[in-house]
């Protein structure tokens, strides 16, 4: 049974500050758990309901959890539908050096609000190999609940930092790294060279794009074409994730030679 | 003023069964309701805020609109941060026609439930310039709210049908249309001769993929792969609305020979 306080406890997780507090952060559903409890991150609990323990036989017995009732995972769960299984685990702490991330192609996020989308990014980044990404500290907090449920496991797999981004994009640019931006009137992706060696994406908010004090880091601008008959008709922006997306889908393209 | 029945009848178009007993639907905000007036789609009635209005003078003045107060519009909005403009439109009828759309690129739906990522898929289609979305009995509707306020204006540039999708790809087989199916286990798109002429693209449900009865009708089973070092420890999957973006990027991509 849970105690009164456990249960205030794990409710408090779905706000940033107590996650920033405690340093742990809440997973649900079987595909989510079972990626955390496959990955290094520390599990400190995992609750399940008896008809979820009954239901998933094979799974639960790679791992120990209390069975509670399915008025206490009402409690507890962030989800409507609660899936029945839901796990405690601490948060990674992962130290931003240049010199581990600066041969690879990453992902740079400037004031992503949106959780949905932030999940998706990660997801997708996970997709492309891409294995380090670094947040704008007003970006969504990547262990918002919302997040880490529609990254459906590509969270544990992924390094996500938080920094404030003009120091960090100077320190980049001391060290020859290439840093793409993800702009509107840029250049066509199709006719930019595109290397995925010690490169950085920048990709902008939903609503507002990359900032203008971000912008003079870039140094090559790139834009996805709309390829709509007549672009005055078609859709003037895409979401933040469709363009990561597309982004690194030619990234990938490219560096494969296909 | 708005009477209690208005109030009534707007709160009741957030439900499927409302909109489709009134053939009406909900549209907010500044850049959803102004690409809606643009459209040929009727509107019936548009709500603003006074303070709206005071910021939007050259916006409001190209349509007209009924002032109401902010707790008025707090009554009859969808969103928690009600954006001070409103709309109530006129469900557009759209006749499945064979031949007017089998000449294109077009997406086939197989029940898609997110109504976000319904909304991002529309979005996407359009900046690709896909004219023609054909929708399976059980995607979720395409006015719903949230689907609306996703596609950023892109829904009233495009046709988006329901339709029992058995009887339709039959029908699409017998005119040698070429029918293209997102699968996990498919050929990779990188070695599949993509036509954008007369042809259909399958994408299946966020969590169950095409479902079994529609995979016959695949001439083209395809897979964007994933580029992870190791793939057996990458994301094993991709977003709905992600896939969609992807495969489109690449069909346009050969089309244009980029």
């Amino acid at each position: 049974m849970l105690s009164k306080n456990k249960i205030k406890y794990i409710r408090s997780l779905s706000l940033s500050k107590f996650r920033t507090l405690h340093r742990e952060f809440i997973s649900e559903g079987t595909k989510v758990v079972s990626e955390l409890v496959k990955s290094p991150i520390a599990v400190s609990d995992i609750f399940v309901t008896q008809r979820w323990a009954d239901d998933n036989s094979k799974l639960h017995s790679v791992f120990s959890y209390e069975i509670i009732t399915e008025n206490e995972m009402k409690l507890i769960s962030q989800l409507s539908t609660p899936p029945g299984v839901l796990a405690i685990a601490a948060i990674p702490t992962c130290d931003l050096e240049m010199n581990k991330i600066q041969d690879d192609l990453c992902l740079v996020l400037d004031g992503i609000n949106d959780p949905g989308n932030l999940g998706t990014i990660i997801r997708t980044a996970d997709w492309f190999g891409v294995k380090h990404i670094i947040c704008s500290l007003d970006t969504v907090d990547a262990y918002h609940p919302k997040v880490v449920q529609s990254t459906m496991g590509s969270l544990f797999r992924i390094h996500v930092y938080e920094t404030e981004l003009s120091s960090f994009l100077n320190s980049a640019k001391s060290k020859n790294i290439s840093i793409f931006g993800a702009v509107m009137q840029g250049n066509n992706i199709y006719k930019t060279q595109l290397s995925t060696k010690s490169s950085f994406l920048i990709i902008g908010s939903e609503s507002h794009g990359i900032r203008d004090y971000i912008l003079p880091f870039i140094n090559y601008p790139i834009t996805f074409p709309a390829f709509s008959e007549n672009s005055e008709q078609g859709a003037e922006s895409l979401n933040a994730s469709i363009a990561t997306a597309l982004i690194l889908g030619e990234f990938r393209r490219i560096s494969f030679n296909l």
